[in-house]
């Protein structure tokens, strides 16, 4: 079984954990290891669900801050075991999950081992399934089972954010627009009514809808409505009676699930929607106490999080949380994922300074 | 093994023929029977090629014509074994492959049987595979094996055509249409193209265009342009970089293949067209001889055909062809499919007349 040693520096430790393949539902390897390493921790009360593992200090601070990264990573496309290579002179580690997130992931593994008395309470949370359908993950159901593991007044999750601060994140809904016709044989389609053409008018919306930019606490988020599948036909022969197109609306935080709703089906109205997932966003919460020491801690300018994260769950439950990572978002999931050592030790030292408040 | 009464009313052949199934790939119970059946009479030369049966005689008559249906049906849904019912008080035969075509090939066995002295020499031919790809129709193959069996002054396909007689055929075009983008995360869909997006424009052009009605030889052909399918997308969060369009196009008999293809690269300007199947029509054949002494003979008022039938292979080869058959068309391959009886025994009636020269 791989072990992990928490005193090597948050480079190698990376390397290890993204050596350790972990795709989602093939996470238990890795997270057998992290419980290994962490359960040998006298400072730390461990606590397991499934592939999740929870460490926690308890030394009785008036405050306590919850700091989390999934362990699971999108497939491996031949981007394994790992390799150091240099880009414009500058040395990066290579390979599947060192940008999303297994190098947030390191840096919190080796300040949990490493920070024995830190100036606030500290749960760690590292958790499975982040990359796939949210309700299977780790997180969800740890909320079910132990909600109280989730006390905080304030959550960094260690997603990538190019080692910036970037608070909350949009929201994202999909629906399905739908056209309808009649079916006929197309050598007499004047029979039958064509859904494909019917979604013209459809499609040309789409490209006339103009996105908003919208301010929230400070922040400015980007909007987005994109038709990200579209399918329709019955054979080569056929009228198609029936059009689909999946849309995906990414909100700014100040929009509720019913807000974002009402959005989509004013701009599709006269056609049927179905609203098929949505996840509301979170504001950038930055107005919390802790997280403007946070950040004045690390010498950030916040910046707005586009990509839905974990941050909206710690949010929903009433915990400010921001994003806090090494790694260009731009790259997570791409072929050639790769990580900056240099933001690599910058996220551990501005994580480092402000929790023993140096 | 199945046998059969040649002897039999056409209706209760056509129930028959029916009630032993033959959706292409297994047709061979059913030209097992026709075979023996044939195989039986002294006045017809008998040749066989996998499930394609070939019945001649050899009179030494100035003229001959070939007569076609194919055995083959689509996929049954719950329409088999037939029934005889009623519509409106008129007694129908119901089920599938009633229409298409086996009431018509029906006829063509009991006239084979009985017109042992016909005013023409007679090429029956019944094949398979003809609702598959042409490349595997019982047709092509016997083009390749015996072309001298499809030598003839005119063909009549037994294809549905309500009782009347449908004169040639539109050609058909296939070609997929491609509009490109490229991918990038939904929640930062600034950073790539959307290819769905970009049909909107290309859908625009389907449903503005105005199809055209073509006079051939005095049929009115209507063609038309449509939309058969349409997919693009690659998951629910990434902006899609590539859409594609499937297009039929059901052109006159006046255009070639090249001007057919020449008409949807115009119509698609601007976008990448990949030709992927087309088949040319077949003029209406009603200038011949022996299509006029047809048409006269049996009463009808021609008509064009806008399906595509192998009374176009026929064409190809220089034998003028026309579709004669009972069934109304629309009904094809429908759940419903059903023929009236009225119509069995007038094709019956038409042909007999003809042929015999009464």
């Amino acid at each position: 079984m791989p072990r992990l040693d928490l005193s090597a520096s948050s480079l190698d430790l990376t390397r290890a954990i993204c050596d350790i393949p972990s795709v989602s539902d093939d996470e238990t390897a890795l997270a057998d290891a992290i419980h290994d390493a962490v359960a040998a921790l006298p400072h730390l009360q461990v606590h397991r669900d499934g592939d999740t593992i929870v460490a926690r200090t308890d030394l009785g601070r008036a405050q306590r801050v919850a700091i989390a990264g999934h362990i699971d990573t999108v497939p491996v496309n031949a981007n394994l075991p790992t390799r150091d290579i240099e880009v414009d002179g500058e040395p990066y580690l290579w390979g599947r999950g060192t940008v999303d997130m297994k190098a947030g992931v390191a840096v919190q593994l080796k300040l949990a081992a490493e920070l024995t008395d830190p100036r606030v309470d500290i749960t760690w949370l590292w958790y499975d399934h982040e990359e796939v359908e949210a309700s299977r993950s780790g997180l969800t159901r740890l909320a079910r089972t132990r909600p109280d593991l989730f006390a905080a007044d304030f959550a960094i999750l260690g997603e990538p954010s190019d080692g910036e601060v970037e608070g909350g994140c949009n929201g994202t809904l999909r629906a399905v627009v739908r056209t309808h016709g009649s079916r006929a044989h197309s050598a007499r389609a004047w029979m039958g009514e064509n859904a494909i053409h019917a979604a013209a008018p459809l499609l040309a919306r789409l490209t006339d809808y103009a996105p908003q930019q919208i301010e929230v606490e400070g922040l400015v988020y980007r909007e987005g409505l994109n038709a990200v599948r579209i399918s329709g036909g019955v054979a080569g022969n056929v009228i198609p009676d029936l059009c689909e197109i999946e849309v995906n609306y990414r909100f700014a935080p100040s929009r509720d699930a019913a807000e974002a709703e009402a959005h989509v089906r004013e701009i599709f109205a006269g056609y049927e929607v179905e609203i098929t997932d949505v996840a509301e966003g979170a504001r950038p919460g930055l107005d919390a106490a802790l997280a403007q020491e946070f950040v004045a801690a690390v010498g950030a300018v916040p910046r707005p999080k586009y990509g839905w994260t974990d941050v909206a769950r710690f949010s929903a439950l009433g915990v400010p949380a921001v994003n806090y990572g090494p790694g260009n978002p731009h790259l997570a999931h791409h072929d050639e994922e790769r990580v900056p050592v240099s933001q690599i030790e910058a996220v551990e030292r501005g994580l480092r300074a402000w929790l023993s408040g140096a």
